[in-house]
């Protein structure tokens, strides 16, 4: 009944079309709302949570900034309902435990141009009063959270989504089902809208300005500080001479970690999202597991001792991606020497950067909170706003082809070795280094240690990594040797 | 004829009403762009060169990224087209003394939602053959400039523009005008856009970024380096010890300083930027004449000298905004103390770098360079590719009101002062502080200099400024006392 007074209406008075449709927001106080755009949120923990507690401190304001449409959230799906929440849901928001809460109706289909105009402009007036408009996906996993987005999209509903490990798995499925989503669309209809600005580098709107600010560019490098648990692990280290073990320690403590911490001290958290990146930035879709990755885990207290006084450096963990300039890519994970110079230097604690050189703007850089309840359902809520606008960009601007991904990588690289003292061992080392086609920049030593460092000229990671098993098994070689690149300031 | 025909065939074959309208791509070679937006710019010098070429070389990509618009550029006007280019017009397009060129046509009021319809959805398809769609500002000005932005709205284009001046000045006017353009579309019709990315820290996406990423976010400070000339000249006078007037001579010859380089050196370009960034930040109009502003010609090379040695840190131009957590907002632009962790310390030569404080996101820097041809006409172009999406944000997001501007604001400062031998300069000083009720934190000076510094303790900028014209008054002081606030770290 509600749906076709709308439709009445608008079709009587063209001029007023936009006005009669918010009940549900006039009620309440708020600004003249012209529409309502339904949400629906998966998840109730803490993202979930941050973006009800946002919707409604900003409801006014949200108003303004779509254009006279007004969000309201009509369900929040949780595991457990009788849970107790921090936070509290607004009127006319129901908490459950069922999915039909959110993904029930379908948008699909019974567009035309016609019915679009008749609902004057609304593109949403003609579901079910009930029926949410957009999904809202932060409940995380990759099975049941695969499941609710797949369907809400084939549903003809926009999809906002955190879910980075859901992104980095699926992208081209994702993308397959975005476009088959939009081809189901009658013409005229709108597009189904899909958002993931929270899944990367979290408060940082890289993914936004990879799809808006970057369509007329060409980037020919990325590379960043992607997780924010390792890089407040090496900020403690290198300030005060912490182990990992203790620094690992803490930054649990401190929640920083991922459930499973080898996610974020072994790389694969930053190569996640640095497989994203790649898509989004170069047109590149490569398989994450392809990408060199490697954690922290064999930095030591002496590796921050030669960053700092031998090499006037500190050392960060990169995510990477770069042109070779012959029609190739090069992507990895691993951390590096970063000259004190390098504004990636002074990015400290939990903090994320993403620096981007291209043609157009040469350099940029993006500095923000990689992770938190606030800056994630912030992103979150971007994307809403933008996808009630029916502005949200492509989700993957950048058309796929003509860039060959390679695994290997060229750098100078910094190497360092443990050992007991033996005759011969700058002979040895010169020949395995001979052998394996990688010429010493320096040799470095600081007095009364056990251990020397290798800097290299440039060359492939594959002949340093040849170096460093061929080194291990020398005698006077002591436990492993570790090796990583040295970056450019710039 | 041709809109005609688009018109039957669309209002016959609903399907295909997307597929006909390109014939102007098509026939180039270039992918099939289901639209055509009709691009007019006017100001052909190195902005508007570098807007063509990026249009041109990226012609496919651009297509994908609006999901099926092709960007013709129909027509260049400049002062004179006799003059020889360093960039080439596209097949199609007219290089022209006439505005008309651009100006021609109106897209207004014929809109209502069966005209949008019968188009088949291209909000463009009914206007003529050679009428521009969007009109590209980059004339720069505020005469002739503020006519053509103004008639182009009012005809109902959409503009883009990447004229600081004209906003800075205008702000309150352009945004009635562009209210006024849309109040007068018909119900259903497309909104009047209106972007100035490009207009504010030349290649840093800020502008999208305010209207997008923070329109969930409660902005708490702002503040940044916006001025790359006068950056530039002080990462040379810190790293090379060079006097003002050689650096300024230098940054001449490069290029970097505006035509008229008070507006530079003087602290004005970036009190219009951070005008701009107030009210996009916090919904305040400010006057920019009522902005606190000093620039950095009383910095002596001896400011560097203490900076560095006495107070590890180094100077900067600053703007900065502010809540005082009491309903007040304060915004000035002065040279500060910048501590050498903080990353704007980092922030060297030309670049641009904004910092932002907020509720939601907490910390978030954005850098880049802040001018040249391709940054300046990178942002441009993405303004052009959102409004040929519709999907440029509301160009003010934010609502105006609740926050009131004040023009003193508080800090910890730093006295510079000269002087010559005397009896009772320092119980002057101390009777002189007393008196303003400013605090003093601590007393330097290097040995054997004519110089001493104060750091003070937080106070108004206001008592400062009293403390500084007495103690020019006394008889042991030498010129004029210099001083600058000290900024915090975070």
């Amino acid at each position: 009944m509600m749906v076709l007074g709308v439709l009445v209406a608008s079709w009587c008075a063209r001029g007023l079309a936009f006005a009669p449709a918010a009940p549900a927001a006039s009620a309440r106080g708020a600004p003249l709302a012209a529409q309502v755009r339904k949400v629906g949120i998966v998840g109730g923990g803490t993202v979930g949570g941050g973006i009800v507690e946002i919707l409604e401190r900003r409801r006014e304001q949200l108003v303004a900034a779509t254009g006279g449409v007004g969000l309201e959230v009509k369900a929040v799906v949780v595991r457990d309902a009788a849970k107790a929440r921090d936070w509290t849901a607004p009127p006319g928001c129901v908490v459950t435990e069922d999915l039909e809460a959110v993904l029930g109706g379908d948008r699909r289909g019974s567009y035309g141009p016609v019915d679009f105009v008749r609902s004057g402009g609304d593109r949403f007036a003609h579901t079910g009063d009930d029926d949410v408009d957009l999904v809202v996906e932060v409940m995380g996993g990759t099975t049941l959270a695969k499941d609710v987005v797949f369907r809400a999209l084939r549903a003809g509903k926009d999809v906002v989504t955190a879910n980075k490990a859901l992104i980095a798995d699926c992208l081209p499925e994702i993308e397959a089902v975005v476009a088959e989503a939009n081809a189901a669309q009658g013409a005229g209809a709108p597009r189904v809208q899909f958002g993931y600005e929270a899944a990367v580098c979290g408060g940082i709107p890289i993914i936004h300005t990879m799809n808006t600010d970057f369509v007329g560019d060409e980037v020919t490098r990325l590379r960043g500080i992607m997780n924010g648990c390792t890089n407040f692990m090496l900020t403690k280290m290198e300030a005060e001479g912490l182990s990992y073990a203790d620094c690992l320690a803490e930054a649990t403590a401190l929640g920083y970690a991922e459930e499973d911490p080898t996610l974020d001290v072994g790389g694969f958290d930053a190569r996640s999202k640095l497989a994203i990146l790649v898509r989004l930035a170069f047109g590149v879709d490569v398989d994450e597991t392809l990408i060199s990755c490697t954690g922290i885990a064999g930095l030591e207290t002496i590796d921050f001792e030669y960053a700092r006084g031998q090499l006037d450096g500190t050392i960060k963990l990169l995510g990477v991606a770069e042109l070779d300039g012959a029609g190739g890519l090069t992507a990895y994970v691993t951390p590096a020497l970063v000259p004190r110079g390098a504004t990636l230097a002074s990015i400290s604690d939990a903090t994320n950067a993403v620096e981007v050189a291209s043609r157009n703007l040469e350099a940029s850089l993006f500095v923000g909170r990689g992770a938190g309840r606030f800056p994630t359902a912030n992103s979150c809520v971007s994307d809403v706003v933008a996808c009630a606008r029916g502005a949200l960009p492509e989700p993957f601007a950048k058309k796929v082809g003509g860039v060959a991904f390679r695994s290997d990588f060229e750098s100078f690289f910094y190497i360092r070795i443990r050992y007991r003292n033996a005759i011969g061992i700058v002979k040895a080392l010169g020949e395995i280094c001979a052998r394996h086609d990688v010429s010493i920049d320096s040799l470095l030593q600081k007095p009364h240690s056990d251990y020397f460092v290798v800097v290299t000229e440039a060359g492939p990671r594959s002949r340093v990594e040849k170096v460093a098993a061929d080194v291990e098994a020398e005698a006077w070689c002591v436990g492993d040797v570790f090796f990583m690149p040295v970056a450019t300031q710039e």
